[in-house]
């Protein structure tokens, strides 16, 4: 069964070791089928190397029980859907430890708009999380992690689909898009403008938002109905 | 037509992901035919690995009209087409979001010169353009860009045959040559600098510019009527 | 003899370049038989590239006396041993240069916990070794290395099996596991954590170790009885 | 003539990129026959990708004539002429702009001694020289370059054969050694020093040069009459 969508995540996880996203197992990606609430999710904790199509994992959206699969879906599949229950749009999600996203998440910092780079594909402020209480770690940690990436996002009235990254404090990027490929492109993204970021801020630390007319323009000129850039 | 400058457009184009210049589509190269007053330029948001010499885009240089294509050209082609209408010894222009030319840019800082290898290049401090008006952004803003560039070399008495690149505020870097060849090379130089000397200064936070002697001895070996560097 | 060893042993030392974690000859792995005690290493200064399953030493776990092999051990080898001596679970070892462990061990100083990536394989701060004394280095200097690492985890009451990695003062860091292949593991977090905690640091100067519960959740999700991390 | 010590020069330039120690030509090798008083380099601005041994230029040491080769030399080759009369028992040279070193370079820093990495092949602090005199750079500049190299040494009692590499002020790295490998191979790890003493130092802005027994220790253990590394 949905045998697209898993050659689909299947291949959206092996892009992350080709874009050097990912040390060993450390990075996951999904994709939701939204007429059949199924989710697709890679396996926990096995080698990109060895993996194939059919390790792929088929979750229910709301149970997430197993639907299909003979491996455990990765530990962190209780994030993905909470992300896919509370983001109606999004169709893919990307979780890694990618170096500089991975360094704004352990400083517990937002990861500010200073250029065109991140307009073209961020349309504001990428945010980091809270910390997660005693009682959230404890709990049920992986269901939670992703309800404080939810609660981040409505208390600051933030889009997910105009922000479609989050850094989850002290831990790590997850990023999403339309489908698994747009969630990975999310992330490349992401971790090259952390990198930029961080030392754009190191030159000049007095370093305050670009000006919101510049991001309007390059947000908008690839997003949205008056979008003109591409073929 | 212009077969041969398609073929060395689309070849420099390939080069800017070979030398780590661009990550997915974000780069474009161009050069001109000075004799017809026609311009040779990357697709907009084409694939590297996808892309022909046929998808080269031919444009006016004065009206920026497609002459020859199936494609919409860059959605930097007014940019370009600026900078060959007022550096009139130009023959290719790269722009890129290079790391760390970039982070310059995001920074809103002049790139000085304070080593040889700035100087076998770049005859004196690699300007960063001031911060575009919401007027200039909210109109025709690709070609503004090109004219807040010029603006930039101009006031500033800056030649810009002897310093063959700018970074645009909040941006990133544009880069030109004699041909399309020599901007990519120019940009990777770039990139080289801009890379070392964001280190140079945070070992040395009062970094001032080499002396002038030692820049005009190095860039004259290379460049001008007494070099005597290469074959 | 011990066959299956020392190709345990050859391999994890060619995977040293491969996840570059050395330059030139800068690292060696061991593994022992803890029933023979027997270790097996690396020769010393030995090229990557012609270096052959062979080419592994055999040593005497007490008397450090060559049982098999044509080549001289590492020179690093009585460090090896009084680890195994002192550390009765762990089953290899490796010492890197490695860039990002090294520069905290040149800077002295501890890699204090940030982030899961570190809590996800290590329980706890990442020790660096006091300053050997003159009278160690002039001596037995190499067992005296062995002796100080073994120092550091007593006197501050670590546990090597869950903090299997140490900066060894002005040197560089030494990192262990259940075997060969594990402690070469262990080195590449430990590289991929040395490099984001440096500039985590430096984004947020001010920062302090993650919150207890996190990291327990995260190694314990991963070690020990509870583990539910991979299939 | 000289066909064996050609071969080794055009094999260790061709090692410079391979180690990422140059971009474009922005490198040359040479090394010399201590009989004959010849020394073979590197043609001036040559690609690697198209240079051949037959390209190797043999200039005389004292008079700096070319002896054989249909190509300029090296435009430093005044620079390693001085070095090879002044330092009587080094065998190879090698210039670069790598990165790192160019860094300090241009930073105008010296590389102190703060781990075992640099201590395993220079036996004490890298010196930068001073910067160059108007009369300097305006005379017989790649000559004065080599003279000021010379100065730095001799003036600051520093011996070439333990500290086979400098910082030349503003400009960049000179590693020598035995022959054109050594050279090359001491070029390394200058870069790999570098980088890591830069960082360090940035975690920690009070380094103090490393204890002089290890620095003794670990460069004995590799040089001189009672090392013991290796085979």
């Amino acid at each position: 069964m949905l045998a697209q969508l898993k050659k689909e995540v299947f291949e959206a996880n092996l892009a992350l070791p080709k874009h050097h996203l990912v040390t060993f197992t450390w990075g996951n990606v999904s994709a939701i089928d939204r007429e059949k609430n199924l989710v697709v999710i890679k396996p926990s904790g096995v080698d990109y190397d060895v993996m194939t199509e059919n390790d792929m994992v088929v979750v229910d959206l709301f149970t997430g029980n197993i639907v299909e699969g003979n491996k455990k879906p990765s530990s962190d599949t209780p994030t993905h859907l909470e992300l896919y229950r509370q983001f109606p749009h999004i169709g893919g999600i990307v979780h890694t430890h990618s170096r500089h996203a991975t360094i704004w998440a352990q400083a517990g910092l937002d990861i500010i708009e200073v250029g065109t780079t991140h307009g073209d594909y961020f349309y504001g402020t990428i945010p980091c999380t809270r910390q997660m209480t005693t009682k959230e770690i404890k709990g049920n940690y992986e269901l939670e992690t992703g309800k404080v990436i939810v609660e981040t996002f409505l208390s600051r009235g933030i889009e997910p689909d105009n922000i479609p990254a989050v850094l989850v404090h002290s831990h790590g990027p997850f990023a999403w898009g339309k489908d698994a490929n747009n969630a990975v492109h999310n992330a490349v993204v992401l971790e090259e403008v952390a990198y930029m970021n961080l030392f754009s801020q190191q030159l000049n630390p007095y370093l305050s938002p670009m000006q919101k007319d510049l991001l309007d323009k390059h947000y908008l000129r690839k997003h949205g109905q008056n979008a003109y850039y591409g073929q």
